[in-house]
C-alpha cells in the first residue's frame, strides 16, 4: 500500500466516492469519476493512475471493478496502457469539454444555398386533428382496418423473408400487383420491372426532378397547380413556366418557346381544379413533348375517383416514345400515413434507377409493400375502391347541396366530377387567405386557391376535401365555414 | 329508322360488334369500338354519330348502354355534344395514336447531368438470399417476430389515429423513445424535438448533403470509408477530401487547408475497419470543426455492438457549439428492411427541417414508427439488444477461431472489438475483388475492402458480416470462402 499512501495528497480519492444505493454499476460510477478527474485536469496529463490493486483496496471495491473502469478509459483514449506499468493519463489537446445543457449562442454553421432553398419551401402538410375539409383526405372511418391489420400482422410476424437486403426498386409482388391494377383501372400498360415503389408521390417528384432537370431547365407547370411538385422542381433549380388552366378553357397549351425540358400535368383530375384534360389537349400535349423532346410527368393522384362514367385513361397509355412517367400514390386509395407511392418509368430509365435509389435512400419498408401486395391481389383494394366511390359520390352530393343552401351567395362549387376534393369559387370581395385563417380558428382546414397560383393573379377560392366528413360533420363543417366567411366580411 | 339506314354505307357498324359472352360490360365494348373508329379516322372529324335511339335499335342493345358509351367519349373529349343535336367527332390533332406493345427505338430524352451522376453511383445493396457473410447484416432467426408482429398488428388494426396528416419530422412518441434510448445507451443528450425520423440512414445523408453542401464544398471522408455516404456527398457536388484511417495509426487528422465544410466520421465503429476513435482524436476533430466552422456528421451505424466494455459515448455528447449531427439507424438493431433511421439536429436546424422534408417526401410510415416506439418503450429493444450482444459475441469468437484455423495463412482478422462486421486483411498477392467474385459464385457475399477506398491505393481485404451465421453456417461459410480464395491463387 505504500506507493498510494505516498501519493495520497496528489490523488483526488474523494472524487471517486461511489454510491452503492444508486442503480448504477460501481465500475460505471468509478468511470465517471475518473473522466471528471482527467477532463478537469485535476490530475495533469502524464500522471500515473494507482495500480488496480491499490485503488481497489483504498476504495473498498473489488479489483475487477477497477479493471473494468480502466479498460473502458483505455478504449476511449483517456488512458494509455504501457507494458507492465500503471496506466497514464493521455495529454488531451483541449482541456475540459463538457456538453452544455443547452446549445450556447455561438455563431452556427449555416445551411448551404441549396439548403436554404429547401428549408424555405412551404410545408404543405396539414394540421392533424382538424374537424373537416382537409383537401385530399380520404375517410378513415370507412377503411377496412381489420383486414389491413390482419394482412400486416401476417407479414410482420413471419418477417424472416422480409428482413434483410432486397430490391431497392420495390417488392416484386407489389410491382406485379400494381401493374395488373394499372392495366385494368387506368389503361396503363407496363411491365412490372418499369414500376418503382417510392415513399409517396412527393418522393417520386423529388427524385425525378433531380434525375431529369439541371439548374435553369424550363418546366411547364399548371397554374393553378400542385405546390408540392412545384417545390420539388424549384429546389432542383428549374425555371417554372406557368401553363394557365381554368374551368372554361381547359389547358392553354401554346406553342412553346423555348421547348420545355419537362411538363408536369394532372390530366385525370387537375390539381386543384378537378377538371379533366380532353383528348384534344392530351394529343396536343404529346405533340409538344415529342417536338421539344420533353419529359412528361403525369401525376395521377386522384384519377380513380370519378363520379360520372369511368376513370379517364392515362396519357401514359397514349405515349409512343417512352417520355411519359406516370406517378401514382396510395395516399387516397388507402391512406396518407401509409407513405407508399410508385412511378412507371420508361424501360431505359427503369433499368438504371436502382443506383439512384440506393444513393438517395428513398425506398419503402418491405413489410408494408408485401401487405399492400396482398391487399391488392386478394381483391380488398378493388372492393374498398368500389365502396368508397359510392360513399364519396353520396358525400359529394350532400356537400354540394349543403354548400348551395348555406353558402350559395358566397361560394360556387366547381362542376368538375372527379376527385375527393372540390373547388369553391368565392364571389368577388372575399379573400381566400383571410377565410382559411378564420376557418382554421374554427378547426376547419381548407386551402386557399390562391396558394396554388405562383406566377399569375390568383382566382379567389377554397379547395375543400369533402370525403372524410359524414353527413353531420358536413353540415357542421359548412356552418362553421359560413361563419368564417361572414367574419371576414364584417 | 330511316336516317340510320340511309347512312348505313358510311357508318361502320361492323366495328361495333359486341360479345355478350365476354366479361366486359357492353357499354365498355361499344366505347372501345367507337374509340377505334375515331382514332383510325374511319369516320372523319366532324361526322355526326347516330342518335342513341337509332344505334341502340341497330345493335340490339339497350339505349342506356349507348348513352353511357357516348357520355364517356364526351368526357374524354372524343365527341362534342351540341345542344339538341347528335354528337359530333372532334377534330383531333394528330390522327391515330396507339400505345405500342413495346417502347419503340426512337431517340429518348436523356437524364440531366445531375441525373447521370445519380444513376452512375454504385448500387450498394447486397444480393438477397446469399448464404453467408453479408456485411452489416443482423440475424433474422433471433429477431422476436412474434412480439414485433403483435405490436405492428395492434397499431395497424386501430389505425384511425395513424391515418392522415402528421408531423413529417416523425411520430412524437418515437422521438421521445429514441431520445431516452440515446441518452442512456449512447450518451447523446437532446430534446425529442431535435430528432428527425428518416427512411434509413442513407436518406439522412442524402438530405443532409443537400441541406449543408453547395457544389465544390470540401468534405472530409474517412479513407477507407462508407461508400453510401460518399455517394450522397458526391451527387451533391462535394469535393471529397480523404482522411486516412488505419488499424495502427487511427484517424490522421492533419491541419486542414482549406477548412472542410463538413466532416463525416464513424467514430464508434469505423466503417469498415471497426476501430474506435480515441478521445484525443475526438477532441482534435472537434477543434478542427470549430476552427473551420465545419459541420460534423457522426454516423453511429453500429455503435451499440461493442464486445469489450461499454459502448463508447458519441461525439455529439462533447459538442459545445451545435455542429455535430448524429445519425442513427435501426437497420442493425432491428433489421434493414424496416427502413427506419433518425438524425439528431441542432435546435436551429430542427426547427426548420419540416419544410425540407415536406419537399423531399423523405418521411416514414406512421404505423411502423408507432410500433417501433412501443417496441422501445415496452423494453423489447433493450432486451433484444442485450441478447444479441451475447449471441454476436459468441459468433464473433467462433468466427475468429474458424477463420484462424482454416484461413490463418491467407487472412488476418482485425482485432477491433466492435460492430457486426469484421475486416480480414488478405496476405499480399491475394486480390480482394477476385476473391469476392469467386465467393459470390459460392453464394458467399463479402465486400472487397478496396471498394471502400476512393482516392488512395487500397489495402486488400474482405469485409465480413459474421452476425447472421450460426455455428454450422459459419463453418460452412468459411470453408466456401477458403475455396474461393484458393481458386484465385491457382
Amino acid at each position: 500500500m505504500q506507493p498510494l499512501q505516498r501519493k495520497r495528497q496528489a490523488f483526488p480519492l474523494d472524487m471517486l466516492a461511489v454510491n452503492r444505493a444508486s442503480g448504477e454499476h460501481l465500475s460505471r460510477q468509478l468511470y465517471h469519476g475518473l473522466v471528471a478527474i482527467i477532463r478537469n485536469r485535476t490530475l495533469a496529463p502524464g500522471s500515473e493512475l494507482p495500480s488496480t490493486r491499490a485503488l481497489a483496496a483504498e476504495l473498498g471495491l473489488g479489483r475487477n471493478t477497477i479493471v473494468s473502469a480502466y479498460d473502458q478509459l483505455v478504449t476511449e483514449g483517456y488512458l494509455a496502457n504501457r507494458q507492465g506499468a500503471r496506466p497514464v493519463i493521455v495529454d488531451l489537446p483541449d482541456g475540459p469539454r463538457e456538453a452544455p445543457a443547452e446549445a450556447p449562442p455561438v455563431p452556427l454553421r449555416s445551411p448551404s444555398r441549396r439548403g436554404e432553398e429547401l428549408l424555405s419551401q412551404p410545408c404543405h402538410h396539414g394540421t392533424p386533428g382538424r374537424f373537416a375539409f382537409h383537401p385530399g383526405m380520404p375517410d378513415a372511418a370507412s377503411f377496412p382496418f381489420g383486414v389491413w391489420g390482419r394482412l400486416v400482422a401476417r407479414r410482420a410476424s413471419h418477417g424472416e423473408t422480409l428482413f434483410g437486403t432486397y430490391e431497392v426498386t420495390g417488392h416484386p409482388a407489389l410491382k406485379q400487383a400494381i401493374a395488373g391494377y394499372l392495366f385494368s383501372a387506368r389503361g396503363v400498360g407496363c411491365r412490372p420491372e418499369q414500376i418503382v415503389i417510392t415513399t409517396g408521390a412527393q418522393a417520386a417528384f423529388d427524385l425525378l426532378a433531380r434525375l431529369l432537370l439541371d439548374p435553369g431547365d424550363p418546366v411547364w407547370m399548371e397554374e393553378p397547380g400542385y405546390y408540392g411538385a412545384k417545390a420539388a422542381f424549384t429546389v432542383a433549380g428549374a425555371r417554372i413556366v406557368p401553363i394557365p388552366v381554368d374551368q372554361e378553357r381547359g389547358w392553354r397549351l401554346d406553342a412553346p418557346d423555348p421547348a420545355p425540358r419537362l411538363i408536369y400535368v394532372t390530366p385525370a383530375c387537375q390539381h386543384p381544379l378537378g377538371i379533366t384534360m380532353r383528348m384534344e389537349e392530351r394529343l396536343r400535349l404529346l405533340d409538344i413533348a415529342e417536338t421539344g423532346n420533353s419529359w412528361v410527368i403525369e401525376d395521377d393522384f386522384d384519377g380513380e375517383y370519378r363520379f360520372q362514367g369511368r376513370p379517364v385513361p392515362a396519357i401514359q397509355s397514349m405515349d409512343r416514345s417512352g417520355r411519359v412517367i406516370y406517378v401514382g400514390t396510395f395516399a387516397k386509395l388507402l391512406f396518407p400515413a401509409l407513405r407508399l407511392g410508385f412511378m412507371v418509368l420508361p424501360p431505359e430509365l427503369a433499368e438504371r434507377i436502382a443506383n439512384a435509389l440506393s444513393t438517395t435512400g428513398q425506398f419503402a419498408p418491405l413489410v408494408l409493400q408485401a401487405a399492400l401486395a396482398d391487399f391488392i391481389t386478394e381483391g380488398h383494394m378493388s372492393r374498398h375502391l368500389k365502396r368508397m366511390r359510392r360513399i364519396y359520390a353520396q358525400r359529394r352530393q350532400l356537400f354540394r347541396f349543403v354548400v348551395e343552401e348555406r353558402l350559395g351567395r358566397e361560394m360556387t362549387l366547381s362542376p368538375a366530377e372527379a376527385g375527393i376534393q372540390v373547388v369553391g369559387y368565392l364571389r368577388p370581395g372575399i379573400d381566400d387567405i383571410k377565410v382559411s385563417h378564420a376557418a382554421g380558428r374554427r378547426a376547419i382546414n381548407v386551402s386557399p386557391l390562391s396558394k396554388y397560383f405562383q406566377n399569375t393573379a390568383p382566382t379567389q377560392g377554397l379547395v375543400l376535401g369533402y370525403a372524410a366528413c359524414n353527413a353531420a360533420q358536413t353540415i357542421e363543417g359548412v356552418d362553421r365555414l359560413a361563419m368564417a366567411i361572414r367574419e371576414t366580411l364584417s
